[in-house]
C-alpha cells in the first residue's frame, strides 16, 4: 500500500455544470484523482453561508451536480465522493477551531468585505457567513489533506487555514496537518456572449447538453463584431468562438482558424460548425458515462451514502486525536 | 406515559462545587428533576469559549463536578446527565443556527462586551466566544426544552434564543420549540470573608467538605467587626455567619441568634458552632450519597456515557426534523 497525499476539493451544490466549470475545475479534479488520494465534497453547508434563504432546491442541485462529476470521470471507486452535511464531524471540528480563531483574522479575509458588498441585497451579515473560512479549514484538516486545489483568489483562505492549524498545534500539540495550496490554473471560458461563461449571465453551454444543443448554442455565439460579411477579414483575438477553439480544438484546427479567419478564407458559420464538432467530440465519453449512471438514478444517492461512510471513518480518526489533545474525552464511548 | 415539559440545565466543568453553587443552583436542579423531564449537561464546549488556553484539567473538573451533582441528589435514573462534547449534534445545530443569526444580534448581547472587558487579559476575542449564544441556543432547542432555568442576568440570552428560533421557524417551518426562561431566584451566599462565596475569592466551603472541615472553616469566618468582646451586643444584619444561619438553620435558631446576638446573650464561638452543626446536618445525606458513588468511581464515567447515548437519541430526532426542513438530506443514511 502506497500512501498518497490526500487532497480535498469541494463545490457548492449548483446543479448542472457548464463547460466553464468543467474546463475550469472538474477536468482538473479528474486528473487529481489519479495522483492523489482524493475526496470530492458537495459543500452544502457552505452554500448556506450565502444562501440560507432558499434551500429547497439543494437535493436536486446536489444530484444533478454529482451526476456531472461522475459523467466527467470522477470515479467513486477511486475517490471519496460525499456531501458535507452527511459528515457531522465537519461541524464539530469547525466549532472547536472557532474557539481559537481570532475575530480579526476572519474580518481581514479579503473576500469577506468584497462578498458582503457583492451580495448586499441579500442579508448575509450573519455569524455563519463570517465563519466561512473556519468551516473551510475544518473541511480540509479533517482529512489531513496535504493539498487544497485552489485558484489564486482562494490563496488567502488557505493561508488562514494554515494560521489556524499552527495556532491549534501550538496550543494542543502537533495534531493537525498544515495543508498547502495547490495552485490550479484558473482557465476562464468565454460564454456565448463573449463574457465569462457563467450561470448568472445565462450564456452557458451545459456539460449535459446534447450534440444538437451544443450545435444550436454555438450557432448563436457572438463573433468578431467588425466582421459583417464573409468576405471581410476577421480578428480571432476578439472572437469568443476562436477562444473556445483554443480550448476544445486541435492545435492544427486552432492554427487554421486563426489563419483563415484573418484571410477571410473561412466563414463564421463553418468556423462554428467546426467548434461544435470539437466540443461534441470531447463530450462524447462524458455522454456515455452519464447514460450509464442515469440508467440507475438511485445509485447516485447510494454512492454518496457510501462516500459519507468512508469520509466519516477518516474524519473520526482525526477527531479522536483532536478530542484527546483538547482533553474532551470524558463521557464518550 | 405523561409527557413532562423538558428542561435543560448546564454548568461549565468547574470541579468541586461549594455551598454557594449548591444553594444557588444545584439544589434547584434537584427540585426540577421531580417536576420536569430534566437534562443536566456538563458544558465543556462552552468552557472553551473563555478557557481554550487551558483544557488539560477538563476531565478531572468534569468528574469532580458530576460527583457533586450526584451527591446533591441528581438522579441519573430519573434525569439525563451528560457531557456536551459527547453529543456532536450540538455542534451541527449550532453551525446551522449560526447561518441564520445576524452578527448584530450577537454583538449587542449585553454580557458580550462586559465579558470581553472583564477577561481583557485573556485573548478571548475569538469567533467561538462571539458565538456563545448560538451554541447555547443549540443546546436548548436540540432537546425541545420548554424551559431554561436561568438567573436574571441570563434572560437576554434566552431572549436571543427565542429570536433565533423564531427566525429559523420563519425560514424553514415550525420545527423548533421556543423556550421560556424559568427565572430562578439567584440565592447568593456569603463566603468566609463576607464577600460573595466564590472560588476566585478563595472564601468557600466545599460541598464535599468533611464535618471537621466545615467546623474549621466556619470558625475562621468574619463576624460583626464591631463586636469585640462577648459582652458587646452584636448586629447580625452585618454578620456573614448570621446570613448563613438564614440559609442553613431552622427559623427557630435564626430567630434565637438574631435575638441573642443583639442582647449579647450568645458568643460568636457558640453561634458558629451552631452554624457548623446546621450545615453538617444538611450535608449528611449528601455525604452518604457521595460515599456510595465514590466507592464505584468508574460508574460516574459510565453513567455519563449512558446519558450521552440517551441525549443523542433525543437530539437526533430533532436534527432529523431540522435537516428535513432545511433540505439537507441527500447522501445521508
Ligand atoms: S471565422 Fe471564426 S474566429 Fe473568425 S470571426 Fe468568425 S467565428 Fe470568429
Ligand atoms: S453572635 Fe453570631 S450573628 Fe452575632 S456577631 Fe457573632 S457570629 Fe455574628
Amino acid at each position: 500500500m502506497t500512501t498518497k497525499v490526500r487532497v480535498l476539493s469541494g463545490m457548492q451544490p449548483s446543479g448542472r455544470l457548464h463547460l466553464g466549470n468543467w474546463k475550469g475545475a472538474l477536468e482538473n479534479w479528474v486528473r487529481l484523482q489519479t495522483h492523489y488520494d482524493s475526496l470530492f465534497m458537495v459543500a452544502d453547508w457552505h452554500a448556506l453561508t450565502s444562501g440560507y434563504h432558499q434551500t429547497s432546491a439543494i437535493p436536486e442541485l446536489t444530484r444533478a451536480m454529482v451526476l456531472d462529476w461522475l459523467a466527467a470521470g470522477i470515479d467513486p471507486e477511486q475517490s471519496v465522493v460525499f456531501v458535507q452535511s452527511a459528515v457531522p464531524q465537519h461541524a464539530e471540528l469547525a466549532l472547536l477551531l472557532g474557539m481559537i480563531t481570532p475575530l480579526g483574522w476572519l474580518e481581514r479575509v479579503p473576500s469577506y468585505k468584497d462578498k458582503l458588498r457583492e451580495l448586499a441585497q441579500r442579508d448575509i451579515h450573519t455569524y455563519g457567513f463570517l465563519g466561512y473560512p473556519v468551516l473551510m479549514t475544518a473541511d480540509i484538516v479533517l482529512y489531513r489533506a496535504g493539498y487544497v486545489p485552489v485558484g489564486q483568489d482562494q490563496v488567502p483562505h488557505v493561508e488562514l487555514t494554515r494560521e489556524i492549524v499552527r495556532r491549534f498545534n501550538g496550543l494542543y500539540g502537533d495534531v493537525l496537518v498544515e495543508p498547502e495550496a495547490l495552485l490550479t490554473e484558473a482557465k476562464v471560458l468565454p460564454g456565448l456572449d463573449g463574457r465569462k461563461m457563467s450561470k448568472s449571465y445565462d450564456n452557458t453551454i451545459a456539460l449535459s447538453a446534447t450534440a444538437e444543443e451544443v450545435t444550436q448554442k454555438v450557432r448563436t455565439m457572438l463573433t468578431d463584431p467588425a466582421r459583417v460579411r464573409k468576405s471581410d477579414p476577421g480578428n480571432p483575438d476578439v472572437c469568443p468562438v476562436y477562444h473556445l477553439h483554443q480550448v476544445f480544438s486541435s492545435s492544427a484546427t486552432v492554427a487554421e482558424v486563426d489563419r483563415e479567419c484573418r484571410a477571410a478564407g473561412i466563414g463564421c458559420v463553418d468556423c462554428k460548425r467546426k467548434l461544435a464538432e470539437a466540443i461534441n467530440t470531447q463530450l462524447e465519453p462524458i455522454r456515455e458515462r452519464r447514460q450509464a449512471w442515469e440508467s440507475h438514478p438511485e445509485t447516485v444517492d447510494d454512492l454518496l451514502v457510501a462516500g459519507a461512510v468512508r469520509a466519516q471513518q477518516i474524519a473520526e480518526a482525526t477527531m479522536h486525536d483532536v478530542r484527546q489533545s483538547m482533553h474532551l474525552t470524558v463521557g464518550r464511548e
